[in-house]
């Protein structure tokens, strides 16, 4: 192998395929950069086996080949380099060759035969969507999925595409956000669920809010592309959650109330409760006001928030973080909760924009 | 006690004086602020001994008194709250309640009379620079600070006012940094040695480049105002190294070299040395060329920067970090070093300026 590329181009494909990598394997090939240098095209590639990235950029290859070098060795290095001009050169033997200005550096590199085969043969399914869309659908749902193993499902999100549109829906077991959003273009209707670290890194590559990002679903497959870079995903296997079944749909008490007061005085309370571990909350909702308590050796946090209700008084306690990780991410002016009773789950919208729903279950107190 | 003040004040004033709690401390009134209310005004204090700032702010005191409340505890609360004004009512008991719009919130407070007394009495001499320059001399020598307790003198700098102004030296036995700067005024010729903590929270006070900064010394004591903000510190008591001594005068060979392209050359050395513990860079100066070479089972950094050399060529080698940490500290374009043989020290200053000079403990290899 052996070409001659743009340093920045270089520099800047390493980052963004790094993400895939995997600092944690016992693997050393996936601590490893595939470079696979063909045509006028240098193709960058990283896995994990279960997220891979791959960027192209444009090369003058004299000699075709390929070899894998180590991310991070090879990320630190490309990074100092200020030169217009690099040439890659991986002769005979163990070690690329990097060439610029008046250097005579080189690096150790890997087989790239044992380098993980990756099929991107991904298309039985699509749906088209705004970039701005997918990024908001990520930022309301992500944070609500599962991060322990014991019920794989749950670590990531389902995308429901049917013919309401895209529901995108996270559960951990103690809360669940739903968000619908309209598509510009659908195969079909199916299923996915996505694991939460590859949405992540979907969103990271987007950067242009107006265009339109295309995402293949095939069998156990996910393939986005953006400008140069192909990011493909392992899907995760099995049933997700019948979140429809969860949802209660009546309510005896509604409170409507200002996103920004509600936020501050939980975040308030948050700093005493914090101390225990479920960082405990209580609203007691009654006469056009919500009292928010929290309690612990700290101190006392005791706010009256005015709201607006509609059926019977409650009181109810949650766990305060929960509260603002829905709360954080909507900009909405003003928020409905619906309620039943002490121990049923709490029901959550905008008031004005019921697409971006969230049930919390409460905690049990006593009095 | 009992006041009311403005609550971004307040929350400004706590995050000020926190930089001085010592979060390791088991002694707790250490991991609290004083707050003390007289006139009209409220004093907030925080200290771990060694260093201590006090910040004041305008308050209507309705009663006044002192108490001490948990600073992390203090800091998160009021920092949350919106509200322009903060009631603090201290009754009898262990409990200061804050009260803002419709709260009734309350915090638990320490005693005290168990917070250490610090003496503000601080003027037997004095020395006025501008910020800038201050900020200046302590990027420049700080970072040779010794971190280990082998040594205490050298975990402060040595700031020496005589009659050609200020010389600031910090020297951990590997390196020392030596800055010179002119005063604005001074009351006389002396000394003190200055914890590195100290000298970095003073910098992160100051906002205004162009304004001057009072630096008080007595015995033991410094002492800086700058705003509403006193801060005092312990000096480091000992006598500092002789550090005239180390420096040689004589040398025979000298290279001048483009700083930039000098950093480049390290900063990619590095990436190769840093696996092997002394991150070692060798530089073979011959020819009118600097030859900068690192090897390690990663692979081989292998350049050549064009220098002038006035003497003897010589092969040298440094840890890469070391003189990283001086060229990055000056933005000078050229840098002169002057050397004497591959186990004497090397010393670098700006071809320019030759107020900030920078000496180097070579690392001795074979062949």
């Amino acid at each position: 192998m052996k070409l001659i590329c743009n340093g920045l181009d270089l520099s800047d494909a390493v980052l963004t395929v790094s993400k895939a990598l995997n600092s944690k394997t016992t693997n050393p090939v996936l601590e490893g950069i595939k470079l696979s240098a063909s045509g006028d095209k240098l193709v960058l590639t990283a896995t994990d086996t279960e997220l891979t990235i791959e960027k192209t950029i444009k090369a003058d290859v004299l000699m075709e080949g390929e070899t894998v070098v180590t991310g991070k060795v090879f990320g630190d290095f490309v990074k100092k380099l200020e030169g217009e001009q690099v040439e890659l050169y991986k002769p005979e033997g163990d070690k690329l060759q990097i060439r610029y200005a008046d250097s005579n550096s080189d690096i150790q590199v890997m087989n790239a035969e044992d380098y993980p085969k990756i099929s991107k043969n991904v298309n039985a399914n699509y749906f088209d969507m705004k970039q701005s869309d997918f990024k908001s659908v990520v930022e309301k749902t992500v944070f609500a999925c599962a991060t322990d193993d014991s019920r794989p499902v749950l670590k990531g999100c389902l995308f429901e595409i049917d013919n309401d549109g895209l529901t995108v829906v996270a559960l951990d077991g103690f809360r669940m956000s739903v968000v619908k959003k309209e598509l510009i273009l659908k195969t079909g209707n199916f299923k996915a669920i996505v694991p939460s670290r590859t949405l992540m890194e979907i969103t990271r590559l987007l950067n242009k809010d107006d265009d339109v990002l295309r995402i293949s679903v095939e069998d156990n497959a996910l393939k986005v592309e953006v400008s140069d870079t192909v990011l493909i995903s392992r899907l995760i296997k099995g049933d997700f959650i019948r979140y429809k079944d969860i949802m209660p749909k009546e309510f005896i008490t509604n409170v409507r109330i200002n996103r920004q007061m509600f936020v501050g005085s939980i975040e308030r309370a948050s700093v005493v409760a914090r101390s225990e571990k479920l960082n405990v909350v209580k609203l007691e909702i009654k006469d056009g006001f919500m009292n928010v308590l929290a309690k612990s050796e700290i101190g006392t946090v005791n706010e009256n928030i005015p709201v607006t209700v509609d059926g019977k008084d409650v009181t109810i306690a949650f766990n305060g973080r929960y509260l603002l990780d829905y709360l954080k991410t909507t900009d909405e002016e003003f928020i409905s909760m619906n309620l039943n009773s002490p121990i049923d789950p709490c029901v959550m919208m905008p008031v004005l924009n019921t697409d971006y729903t969230y049930l919390v279950i409460p905690i049990r107190i006593n009095g």
